[in-house]
């Protein structure tokens, strides 16, 4: 039985995880995620060293490590934006680390399998394999959380691109009249349809008198934050609702182009923002599923919630370095 | 050296080209679009005859055959929507058309390889074999005409959806204010950035008042089309470049969403509305590369005009028939 082990570095924790490619989940570990490009592989090789120590067998099952990183990663695992750490623009993660975890895992199986990928991207494949995308050819895995990521199969193989940066499905304008996106554009689907996005709706509630309740239990406009939004419309609270309502509204928008453009079996959200997903998405799933002109009959994409919770992207980095997808 | 024979139907006419898997067109024969179900296979049959008849060579170098059609084919060849063709919803074509053609085409050479697909779909495939997408893994073709159709080819490979339904860009909503689209959402693409929608935004721009010669010369609002604002803008009118400049925008915006959703190495234009590709293509493409993130340095997309003129579409069928593309 191969064993893959995945990384997936977030903001707050780096989560390793040993899978076998049935995708059973055989041991796990999780370290403080680097703050500085220099940690970065010192942290990634410490972590590895540690699912190694939870699994305890023979590393000669490990055919291949994987790690999914916030932003853009080139064909070769090259790091061009990235989210978190600063200044990891350039790095070559796979040279750096091939030396030192082939000391940690030996050679005996052949060539280390070593894969660097986007987080996003990583979570899908993790989804499609042994999650929520079972049993379809093609799917789409939204991660929702400060922005929005993206990861797409179809066919059963991941869709990376000419240049490995496919997929940012959070880039999509879905409203160019909306606010200024860090990427230069404007209306961007994560300026609405992330967490962030949920704050800025309802600091524009606030802000054209639609929603003076939320400022004032917040303490003010720039306190208000995602978090305060999801508990108010949990406890009934009607301004916090009409904020939903309208987050819902965009985030069905942008899962209705996705099934134009992909026509995937199944759209499946995860993130952190999942945690919050009894409240936000069944609206917005209704919502989709009443204006999508697939939401009905034979063309019905439907859209689900992940599966696989916080560790989607390192199992889907495992997923990668086994190569269980295409 | 195998010939696949691949048939174009349009609005007008039946385009039908053999063309060999190195991308020569060596036959081609045109028949009028049939208005009825009942006369569409007949037609496809009479225009893959007239292409045999102008071939001349022994048809067992014939190894497939394949059509596009306007509006959405499922993965059997059963079409669902169409457009033009009133009522086809539900024919299964390729059980239609098999008997006949292999009637016409012998089957000394083993069962007749029979593929029917989107038109859009097609032409991607051609352009990216034999056209504008020769170089790349990953391209999208954009089909602008009437309304907006598309083709994605990543790695190699059409992406064809679970429902074989993908690719449908002009139903990417790009602005939830803008006009009803008729499938049921609003701002669709192809709302503005298709011949309609220039047709849209030109009477838009006379109902404000900001376009009052348009209308004159037209010989009032609703006389007012696509081919008389290119006409226009080509004769250096200000109000129709204005017009132009609005069309500009919206087409580097779903352009840019392409971009970041698939990451191809060329997305290429395509369509009838490429005949004025020379006063349409250069704002769009400017204002593009202006505005998207990926429009510089070395993430830039290019977006580039198709090569394969109105044959596009029929050379992809045949591509398809011949398999070229996995």
């Amino acid at each position: 039985m191969a064993i893959g082990i995945g990384l997936d570095v977030g903001g707050t924790k780096v989560l390793g995880c040993a899978v076998t490619d049935a995708g059973e989940v055989v041991a796990e570990a999780r370290l403080a995620s680097p703050a500085t490009k220099e940690a970065l592989v010192d942290v990634l090789c410490a972590c590895v060293e540690a699912v190694l120590a939870d699994l305890g067998s023979p590393t000669s099952t490990v055919v291949g490590v994987g790690a999914g990183l916030p932003g853009l990663v080139d064909r070769a695992g090259v790091l061009h934006e990235t989210a978190n750490i600063h200044d990891v623009a350039g790095l070559d993660l796979p040279a750096s680390l091939r030396p030192r975890l082939e000391g940690l895992l030996g050679s005996s199986a052949g060539p280390l399998v070593l894969v660097v990928d986007n987080d996003a991207t990583c979570a899908a494949a993790g989804e499609h394999a042994f999650g929520a995308g079972q049993g379809v050819t093609d799917s789409i895995t939204v991660t929702l959380g400060t922005g929005i990521g993206g990861g797409i199969v179809t066919a059963g193989s991941i869709v990376h691109g000419e240049r490995n940066f496919a997929a940012e499905v959070g880039h999509m304008v879905v409203d160019p009249s909306g606010p200024r996106c860090g990427c230069g554009r404007r209306g961007c689907w994560e300026r609405f349809a992330s967490g962030t996005g949920l704050a800025y709706l309802a600091r524009r509630a606030v802000l054209e008198g639609r929603a003076p309740g939320l400022a004032e239990a917040a303490g003010g406009i720039e306190a208000l934050r995602a978090e305060q939004v999801v508990a108010a419309a949990s406890a009934g609270d009607p301004e916090a609702a009409a904020v939903v309502g309208e987050y819902a509204d965009y985030l069905a928008l942008g899962l209705g182009n996705l099934a134009e453009l992909l026509d995937p079996g199944r759209i499946i959200l995860g993130g952190g923002l999942a945690a919050a997903g009894s409240v936000l998405f069944p609206p917005a799933i209704a919502r989709y599923e009443a204006t999508c002109r697939r939401g009905s009959g034979p063309r019905q994409v439907p859209v689900v919630t992940a599966s696989l919770g916080e560790r989607a992207g390192a199992i889907g980095a495992a997923v990668l370095a086994l190569g269980v997808l295409g």
